[in-house]
């Protein structure tokens, strides 16, 4: 039987202190059929985004020991950052890649909810695939009003937490599990300091006020740079192309007389999600991934997958 | 000791008969250790281009079978096509890809040939980095005046075959063996049927009349289409970007009020060269190839390679 393999992108709270990042990591780079991919702290957003691929139970075991030395590092009552949270490990993705289905990446996240409270004490929400709460499918929903207002709804029938007491871990705050599609973080750098500009595009991008419908996105302000970001994640880029999503802000910002600085791909990307735009600015006409040496080869090489 | 691998893009003088052209990659096929990638078609050019990857025997031993297809269904007495040939079998490169120097390849190419010529009795010539006399490294040299004129030529001192007797095999003609750095085969079609305005950008584009070093490229009609071509290879693509490729050919087309229709990566590609264009348009910043999942997979399956 072929093997099964799995993406997950654990996000931690810490993006500043090297000697943390380096001890979150740590599990990750130790365990066999846990591959750590990539990782990658940004200071702005004060967070730690890993990329790992792997078996099912490698990986479990290094983020269980990962969230211990988050909830022993990292303090939600200081912490500050750019990017929203509600926890100390602030979400864990699990996401189908080979010989797995969505189905079992949901049975997958509910267990380990319930092992990660055993063990860590910090309490669990389950989102997207794994939400067991219509509500509680999209992540900016769990995480509305961040940890410091999740501190006290938590108590309520709304907001609970799905795994553990209606409270928040006092210093870890709660983290937030689930199952999803790959999604892509993408994120635009535009030449200008004014905050409302990136805000202003980020709506014309985004489904939630009437944008491109699998593009989650927030306007931020880069201050060490003096230049304002749209944040986004791609939650299905075979359907919102990377270069629709780059040529429509490009549009709307030169409404305010704004052009994009760079781009920034955060964690790892399928390769068609860039094939595809190559392939659009270049006019390619009959291309197939299939002509690309390393694609083809992985192929060959995937045996019985 | 990690296997070798390299990989060879046979170039046979058929792209219209089917049954010809399956006889042609049947051998490919069957051979273990021979891997057929890719194999395309012009009817244009009246040419055939197969992409291999494997080890170096098994692709020879492949090569020897195609080749007397080749020699018993392919008349260069007859044969008509757009793109310039001097023989049935007309080009064999040999590319280093893992394990392989490209020094291997040079000897693999010299004595692949002298072996070629045993077996089928068409001449060879060795060119690029297998050239035995400086002006036959570039390939547009060795195949000047092509099948016709060399068919008188090669009774010369300046054009006898490298190996063999001093004339062409009287159908089959001659074939060019040799060694090189991975070659990316890359059409632009363009909107008109002016045959000069292809002529005129492929001048403009190519090294040889004081374009882009690493450029090969002619303007040809695509007659059935009603559209012209400037077809190129591009022989080092770290060198010469594509993005680089079409946005000069866009801009001396317009000199002539001529857009670009679409472009054609004919067979295999590197993934770098498509990733690197992707970035440039969508103006990525700090990516790294590891970024992409599929390569990131390649890399820790390769292994020790």
């Amino acid at each position: 039987m072929a093997s099964q393999l799995i993406e997950c992108v654990p996000n931690f709270s810490e993006g500043r202190r090297p000697s943390v990042i380096e001890a979150l990591v740590e599990p990750f780079r130790r365990t066999e059929g846990c591959v750590l991919l990539d990782h990658r702290a940004d200071p702005d957003h004060n967070r730690l985004v890993v990329s790992l691929v792997g078996q099912p139970g490698p990986i479990q075991e290094a983020l269980l020991q990962a969230a211990q030395v988050a909830k022993e590092k990292i303090d939600l009552e200081t912490h500050r950052g750019g990017h929203p949270r509600v926890g100390a490990v602030d979400v864990i993705p699990f996401i189908p890649l080979r010989n797995v289905t969505m189905a079992e990446c949901v049975e997958l996240a509910h267990a380990f909810g319930r092992r990660y409270y055993e063990e860590t004490g910090i309490p669990v929400y389950f989102y997207e695939e794994a939400a067991l709460r219509p509500e509680r499918r999209r992540l900016e929903k769990v995480r509305q009003g961040q940890y410091e207002a999740l501190k006290t709804l938590a108590a309520t029938e709304e907001r609970r937490p799905d795994v553990g007491q209606p409270k928040l871990h006092p210093s870890a705050g709660a983290t937030v599990i689930g199952a999803r599609k790959f999604l892509i973080a993408f994120n635009v750098n535009l030449g200008t300091d004014n905050l409302e500009v990136a805000q202003a595009v980020a709506r014309c991008v985004r489904s939630s006020s009437g944008g491109l419908a699998h593009v989650k996105g927030i306007g931020l302000a880069l201050e060490e740079r003096g230049l304002v970001q749209v944040s986004m994640n791609l939650v299905d880029y075979e359907k919102n192309a990377l270069y629709r999503v780059v040529e429509l802000i490009r549009m709307e910002a030169r409404r305010w007389g704004v052009e994009i600085v760079e781009t920034e791909v955060y964690g790892m990307i399928p390769a068609a999600a860039l094939l595809d735009s190559a392939a659009y600015y270049l006019q390619l006409a009959g291309f197939q991934t299939g002509q690309v040496v390393e694609l083809a080869l992985l192929e060959m090489m995937g045996g019985e997958g």
